[in-house]
């Protein structure tokens, strides 16, 4: 699986920086929106970026872990969710409707037969991951066939024109395996990567330690990210870790959203750090274990609103930040165009 | 001046948070966007909240004090930049043309004749302010005046329809009143409340420490806002602080910006206290007396961008998550009408 990532030709960053400099307003007046401005032009590489056909893509997937107790939602709530995705009712509905992006939804291996149904990819590997506290969530196979598939997914993306994609999940079971992931690809802590997920209690949480532990006590804590994908994986993670690379092959702008769709960007990034030049991180969410992946990636999200939804919902929320960056330095007026004297 | 400002009834409060809770997501799960739902919802009272016609209302002015150095910009960008609102080349222009929002730019009292053009305003009181370090910048008449026009401003846009409005603007010198305000009625030290504006370097700083303080020496601190307004406002600050009054007694939302915008409210939010409950802290600016204004009312901005440009840009940059707040409450499904199961 040799990904071609390569990190932006940075010769145009002194012209960008130029470009934005002399627009009518004080230096770095814009902040945050600056450096994003930059870096959309240089993935694309031209003075005059553009974000076309955003795309949400939330992948689904089902835990074998999930019956043992890690979530405080029955493991049914996945294929109901993913339901309410194709009848339009989710926050990721709403947010990507407002902001404009196209919605997606991928069926990575829901334990549900949806039937061909509008809206919905079918790329299901199996219906549902193996138990990680037994054996390895996914086989050799299935992990190779789901980065496979999610790579061609945004090479799919890409040839229809989209060069922005934002990332998001639905799995009951998923923040427990983000978390073993995390924990086997950052070196933290196993507790400093445990949250509460949809809202475990003091009990649950004390139970989800206690699993996770037996689980590592089984799998280990390999260092190699493609043999933690398939030890602790989801269907729906390796699927959107696959198409992060795809997406950055393709030169696109990627929107990182919270704790589960970060940790596909670990095992991304283990394969192929130059991803990292091609991600916005749109939100610092609740989940603690968040904090660790972006101190371990070194990235500052844009805002943090204390979401822990998932679904991608901190991407779509951030896009109106993203596509401003990209409006500002395409749209404002130069100090000279405008007859506006600079400083003093 | 009798503002009918009252705190929104609380009566819908448990049926709104009833409605948040019970949509397709975890308790909570939507952060901050959960507590400005149940914002809008009880300025409107209603359970279906809907912004109407978004404007963002710019107010510009110049100050007597600029040509004694307290800014890092010649006077002249004033106006300048009020030329680049009308042609749609700044900042604020890209930002309120993305999101949907109308811009208004008010000529409160530009040293400049502009005429009569589309899109601006003509409600200057004169054409600049007096020189705070010699004598009151505003008479009492002219004081009295921009309050009631601001009070106008906003009245007719709620006449019109308009019931959500972002403040922001423009006024070579500005930072230094807004300090100024922002030390007589919060009482925290002026140093603390000094900022580099639009890029002062050390010199500049100390230029302007120095500056202050003789007007201060001149002018005293006094407790009273309408008084404070008169020794060291702007008449862009004062017109923005009479349509703060008038937007939150028509029942509006309101946008507030960064420094200068909240020390407008700060002058509001002493005369009429539940003014805050009808405002939404748009960003965090880099201005470091913005911290202490926040501190001061107790509030909280959504978005920390390092923005310092003023304009209103940062309120029109989290308008998109004030939207996507009415629009969750409005769009998502509930557990029941999706088939959904919850918590176990």
């Amino acid at each position: 699986m040799p990904y071609a990532i390569s990190r932006p030709d940075p010769g145009l960053a002194a012209a960008l920086q130029q470009r934005i400099d002399t627009k009518t307003k004080p230096l770095g007046a814009l902040g945050r929106l600056e450096g994003l401005a930059k870096q959309i032009g240089l993935i694309q590489q031209t003075l005059s970026p553009r974000l076309r056909q955003p795309q949400m893509l939330v992948f689904a997937g089902d835990h074998g872990a999930a019956k043992a107790g890690v979530s405080a939602y029955p493991q049914d709530v996945t294929w109901q969710m993913v339901e309410n995705f194709l009848a339009g009712g989710a926050a990721i509905n709403v947010f990507a409707r407002q902001m404009g992006m196209g919605l997606t939804v991928i069926d990575a291996g829901v334990a549900h037969d949806f039937g061909s149904r509008p809206g919905l990819i079918d790329a299901k590997i199996a219906p549902g991951t193996a138990n990680y506290l037994e054996e390895p969530a996914l086989s050799v196979a299935q992990r190779d066939a789901a980065l496979a598939r999610g790579c061609e997914l945004s090479r799919g993306l890409a040839a229809e024109g989209c060069n922005v994609v934002g990332f998001g999940e639905m799995g009951i079971g998923n923040t427990a395996a983000a978390s073993l992931i995390t924990h086997c690809l950052t070196g933290a802590e196993l507790a400093s990567v445990i949250g509460r997920g949809t809202g475990l209690d003091d009990a649950g949480m004390a139970r989800k330690r206690a699993l996770l532990a037996r689980a590592l006590a089984r799998g280990g804590r390999p260092a190699d990210p493609l043999t933690v994908l398939a030890e602790y994986g989801g269907f729906e993670i390796a699927m959107m870790a696959g198409a992060m690379l795809g997406a950055a092959e393709a030169g696109m702008v990627l929107l990182i959203d919270g704790f589960i769709v970060t940790s596909a960007l670990l095992v991304a990034h283990a394969i192929a750090p130059a991803i990292l030049d091609y991600c916005v991180f749109a939100h610092r969410s609740q989940e603690q274990g968040h904090a660790v992946q972006l101190a371990h990636l070194n990235a500052e999200p844009l805002v943090q609103l204390d979401l822990r939804l998932g679904e991608g919902t901190g991407a779509a929320l951030a896009y109106p930040l993203v596509a401003a960056a990209v409006n500002f330095l395409n749209e404002m007026a130069s100090f000279e165009s405008a007859g506006v004297a600079d400083k003093q």
